[in-house]
């Protein structure tokens, strides 16, 4: 099933493109819906479907104020305990037709008692067109199962302050939003949607990529994202960005989300979601700039550098070795 | 009464032209206000006012960005059950000081009790200057209730989608949107807003308009709309549209919404409300433009063309005998 | 002329106290309303009002989610370059019909051209009733100018970072956020609505007094704001906000706003407005709370405490004179 919404002034940048994050709000609100509704389609306890995991998404081209975004969205595998779902953008110009892909994206969630939110219940079985999709599907939840638990001990890491930050190094770009989480942000759990979460991520690595820029930037692609802790109506959610890597055409930008309760709960601050993103630069033209080279200048920013230039490279390499394949 | 507020770019197409949900929205809204006002205005159980039916609505001139809206609501008539309101709209240029009238509204609310959403309250009377304003009231009000009461039948239809569909077929502009109930779409009771209904309505109505004739569109009146059915806070609303009928110069298209409870409810799929729409298409001048004409497949497609046409020669025909009357 | 709408789940925070940044929001668009329709009322260059300055303004009584408030708007004052708006907001709980005034407020606006943003126009005379008005309004008009130019100096402070901040101390609750200004955010001249900016102000005061005392809190009065600086599409926008007083049963918080043109532009981050917000604690049962007394360290702390205190007791004096005056 496909649905589509027109874009709005608000849903973008100055420059006329849509903001990554938009898009990523209207995917998870899609998969949420589809979710949800398999996860309550045989009797027993209503649930509502919570996001897990978001996998690598790109975004192939940028999307326009008043084109219209088609989303849909399809069951793709079902564990015990989650759902995965694909979830195709198209964009779609209404007054010429021309219609272009924009994003493929992977989510995975999780049915959560409506009773009770710390209680994960049974996913009724999806039925497969053929075995070997229910392999494929399997090899797939194999493999982000392992990532969900490595990136749960990676979480640790602070942004600190730094005073009179020189152009082009980490702390000159970096930046911070705090939001309180408001009714509209919240599922029926009275936890924060992960795409609410996500937009406000994308704002903030949007910001980081523009000041160290100063020109228009989109976003070219999320890595995976994995939604360790919940994050309940009534927090402030800080978020905050800091350059990792430029190559000579794009910009790594590291995201934190950090919960603070801080109202009615004894529980203290702590990381709910990071996540890198990656933006490029744009001439009016919509042709890619080049990128002033970041700077820098501890151990730290030295080393993080050096793994944003493996995931960089890793990540070229895939795409080679699919173009290689495709083009047999 | 008056309510006004700036038209932001949000509230209008890339055109500039204000949607005409943005319009209803803020129509019901302050029918809303004055009818729930009026209902507990005698000591008795709280209620809120919820809407039952707006009458055929026409946009008589296009707002813009920038522009004052001023919403001015008036009581005009009360039955033992339900209450009448009159509500017009101003655009007003405060730069130049120009104001038109943009619409002349009637809708008809119902009180439900605060504490039983279920049960209907009385409503307190009203005091009528003459005693025809009252006698026409009636007359009024005994026209709408055999015109709910023939809609409760004809809700039953389905839009199936088309594989590659030609242009200017009905497949061809035919969507969807789907919208998941939150907190600020609904009423004190938490059910949502008739007004938040009818600017989802709109907007899938304005994109099939855009996609047949793929130029600027504005939303120039909208077929009495009834209210059969509430749309509680959490569920997920598709909003259908299709085209039915094409004059020289406008488009009709038919709506359907249908909520789905899908969690902690029993209860199935419903359809919730529908509705004709009729757009026309405006040049960069602000003058009508020719309207491609609707290619109609189906027995289904071509029977819904010619119940179209008779609603349009219907209204034309009224329209002209208004015209001549005011012209004697 | 008034201006009403309902207030909603998002206007408020989770207690369904509607936020002091909703309600300034919107008095700072009926006064820009009505103060750009009076300065295009006489033949001439088209114009657009901007905020200069909003008086101290209370809280006297919160407001609550379902309520209506009502806005009403009228013009006291014109000097050759500048009027004088009065605003009062009531809330109207439509259910049972009960009033209560919420908030007076006094905002003072500037006519610029619409077609070049840094020329002031003249503004038409108004005619008063009686001749005192006119010499209580230059009177009016003639302190604020004073203190605009006051305030003029103030601006150059900085909130610098803290590294593991105390419980209770200036740093531990000082918060910021960042704001990307959409099209939504903007006047016909291109520039941020004054409520808009007071609005992102109280957020983060109120993010301040939360973290501070972890307890429902509430807006209780804004001091004078001065708009010496406008801030344009596109900009990114950082407010800050710091605790620097707490008497027994309330909280200064200062916030800053500055702009960060960044994209296109030549200029620099520049300070755009600053203000005092003041918070109180509230019970469930709508009882002020004791608060935590404020920790101050550097002697920068100790001296905006004191100044906070001299503000707080000048404040307190006032209003018992006032007392006095309308008790005799």
């Amino acid at each position: 099933r496909s649905f589509g919404r027109i874009m709005r002034p608000d849903d973008a940048n100055i420059a006329g493109n849509v903001h990554g994050g938009t898009i990523l709000k209207m995917i998870e609100e899609a998969g949420a819906i589809i979710s949800t509704r398999h996860c309550n389609s045989q009797a027993g306890e209503p649930c509502v479907a919570a996001l897990a995991r978001v996998e690598r998404t790109d975004f192939l081209s940028p999307m326009c104020i008043g084109e219209v975004a088609n989303v849909s969205a399809e069951i793709t595998y079902t564990s015990r305990h989650s759902v995965e779902v694909q979830v195709n953008v198209m964009s779609e110009n209404i007054l010429t037709g021309a219609k272009r892909v924009t994003n493929k994206a992977t989510l995975w969630y999780v049915p959560l008692s409506l009773k009770n939110v710390n209680k994960v219940l049974e996913v009724p079985p999806i039925q497969y067109a053929r075995k070997e999709q229910e392999d494929e599907g399997k090899k797939r939840y194999e493999e982000q199962k392992l990532d969900r638990l490595e990136t749960k001990q990676r979480n640790g890491d602070v942004i600190l302050p730094v005073i009179n930050p020189e152009p082009h190094t980490v702390g000159y770009s970096q930046s911070s939003l705090i939001h309180l989480v408001g009714p509209s942000d919240c599922t029926l759990l009275g936890f924060v949607h992960g795409g609410v979460t996500m937009k406000l991520m994308d704002e903030v690595a949007g910001i980081v990529a523009a000041r160290h820029c100063k020109t228009n930037i989109v976003t070219a692609s999320v890595d995976a994202i994995n939604f360790h802790e919940k994050i309940k109506k009534g927090c402030v959610i800080t978020v905050s960005g800091r350059m990792t890597f430029t190559s000579n055409k794009s910009m790594e930008i590291e995201v934190f989300v950090d919960a603070d309760p801080f109202v009615d709960e004894p529980r203290e601050r702590y990381r709910a979601v990071s996540a890198f993103f990656t933006y490029v630069s744009l001439s009016k033209e919509g042709k890619p700039l080049p990128v002033p080279q970041l700077l820098t200048e501890t151990e730290d920013e030295k080393r993080r550098f050096e793994e944003g230039k493996g995931r960089y490279l890793q990540t070229k390499a895939k795409r080679q070795a699919q173009m290689q394949q495709s083009a047999q």
